[in-house]
């Protein structure tokens, strides 16, 4: 679709945004088009801020969030507890939690899950780092917090097995029915789950 | 949303993303972190591509299409008519013309329509330029290919009056029900002027 236009640096850009997943070359030939609107300046700031990516970004040290400093904004939070970890696969997840103002443990982020398919082992991710934590820091719980999907359950069940002879409760999040969802559209699997893991009416009345 | 990320280079590129039209805050962050998965010198290609963009970008000295050289690989074709001049927006207009395999004479970009909206005005696009081309070039036809917007319709008509004058047919592409499309659905100012400008029947005999 390409062959008409006979720039190679126009070429190369509309590939590299095309490379990234659900960015056509549609997509990235439009996108491409409105950054040579801007000026030069603006052009390269926006490059740079790629290449600033591979040198300037730090991990955490405790729990691998993304971070300017070598202990993120979460983990030095003092105000947080250091008693309950919860493992995510990714920061999308640290967001997400965050977001809901109902955690106030500190994270534990693995930085993908287990899968064969795409072959990450064990040794990919920070389990290792995980283990190690627990036993330095000994936290009184960990709540798994992967998705649902088979290397979500697989990731689970791997870690839930390392931390097996420690004294330490390993908890998951609830599965069930969304709020707002409707009973007769949720899928058997979950409403399944929500039945079998139903909670005292009560215990509801004081949430937000 | 994204107050828990403390780190300024993974923000700055997530910011940048998300100027782009369509990418929003949580594609980007997606975006960014799938890039955080390359290695470094992936990474800093990436970044170079829009560096590159800025002062690599060359135009074509006739028709204003992106090109390396300063003749773009349409105009310099020699087996392409110099007759007819195809006035187009940009040039994704280019590639959806060159697909369609059905024109062989030469483009004029003219980067933009005439938009006060958009405080873009006959100066800001390539209409002195295109005027120029046909006096000293002596065309037979302009073929005007713009969007049927009212931007579009203002460009068609500045562009009429300032080659009324000259000895030279201007002619705008059909508009009309689309191969595929069901007459129940099309709406009625395309069906209307389908109708208007119907043609003989046998004309369409011979097309594929």
């Amino acid at each position: 679709m390409m062959h008409q236009i006979s720039s190679s640096p126009f070429n190369n850009a509309v590939e590299k945004l095309a490379s990234l997943p659900g960015i056509g070359n549609k997509t990235a030939l439009r996108l491409v088009l409105q950054l040579l609107n801007r000026n030069q300046q603006e052009i390269e700031e926006f490059g740079n801020a790629f290449i600033g990516l591979s040198d300037q970004i730090q991990y955490c040290n405790s729990c691998y969030n993304i971070s300017d400093t070598s202990t993120c904004s979460v983990c030095s939070n003092s105000s947080r507890s250091d008693d309950v970890i919860c493992v995510v696969e990714n920061i999308l997840d640290v967001i997400a939690i965050e977001r809901t103002n109902q955690f106030s443990g500190k994270f534990h982020v693995l930085g993908g899950i287990i899968s064969p398919m795409e072959g990450i082992g064990p040794g990919d991710i920070k389990i290792h780092e995980l283990v190690e934590r627990i036993n330095k820091n000994q936290p009184k719980e960990i709540i798994m917090a992967l998705s649902t999907t088979m290397e979500g359950d697989a990731t689970n069940f791997y870690i839930y097995k390392k931390l097996a002879h420690l004294d330490i409760e390993v908890t998951t999040i609830a599965r069930g029915v969304g709020i707002g969802d409707e009973i007769e559209y949720t899928d058997e699997l979950t409403l399944g789950r929500s039945l079998l893991n139903r909670i005292p009416f009560k215990n509801t009345l004081s949430l937000k």
